[in-house]
């Protein structure tokens, strides 16, 4: 059966940020492993039916992170680089994503992942990413996110749905 | 004899971003290798005669780093945290930044330094942080930086005097 968590995304005419939320009945723990887990992340992390392939990870503070998403020829869609700035089990991952298929280096954007513990062992996700320019945050926007992200999210509720 | 070399700070009301702007009579080679190798470093980074310590350090691309400033007793005034997102020599410095004084954490700022040649073997800093919020930003601007920034600039300056 489908639950009924929605992607919540907020993003404010003018400002250099936006919010995804999304809640999980699954426990905080799995969440946060879901996430900070590369092998775990390749299960879920490609929507459309690409594939998520690390080109190599450190996940820990100070560490670093590239993966990109592959189609099902097997070309690359994607890539995305960044630094880890902290991983504190079960609560927070702050890091650093940089979209690397755009023309020009630099447009980094800055995310926050918050996982707090809800009733009955579920879970609400809150990731805040800050960009350079309003006009870096209307381009994520307008990139196609949401539909990804909606996605992404139900395949990490079906990835644990054994658990429910 | 002193330069001409003002520092510019630019934090526009209700923006979660500001910039730092500094010419430098130095060529770029030079200000990119001050502000990227921590032995540099630690000889101008730290105001008001007080000193910087690296606790570790890993500056390239993917790394980290975490440094202090300590006074003339050898109190630790404050720590930054940080990991890197990108160094590119000698045009882009990308990091994040944490001041771990603060009571609580993930008030991350995310900081480009930027190195632009200018006529006569100049160069231009540009320094753009953006922060989790409004409130983040504009505490950084209370907390002394720009003082702190000013003196910190000119020291970089009587490094390399013998070089002019």
């Amino acid at each position: 059966m489908e639950n009924n968590n929605k992607t919540q995304i907020i993003a404010e005419e003018g400002k250099q940020e936006l919010f995804i939320i999304r809640e999980f009945d699954l426990k905080r723990e799995k969440v946060f492993e879901a996430f900070s887990n590369p092998d775990i992340l390749e299960k879920f992390y490609a929507p459309f039916g690409n594939k998520m392939v690390f080109n190599h990870h450190n996940y820990k503070t100070g560490g670093s992170y590239s993966w990109c998403n592959k189609n099902q020829q097997g070309n690359i869609l994607c890539t995305f680089n960044g630094a880890i700035h902290e991983i504190e089990p079960p609560v927070r991952i702050i890091h650093t994503s940089e979209f690397m298929e755009l023309p020009e280096r630099g447009h980094v954007v800055l995310e926050a992942m918050l996982f707090e513990e809800l009733p009955n062992n579920r879970t609400k996700l809150t990731i805040h990413d800050v960009c350079f320019s309003v006009e870096d945050r209307d381009a994520m926007v307008k990139s196609g996110m949401e539909s990804g992200l909606i996605e992404i999210f139900k395949q990490l509720d079906n990835l644990f749905k054994e658990d429910l």
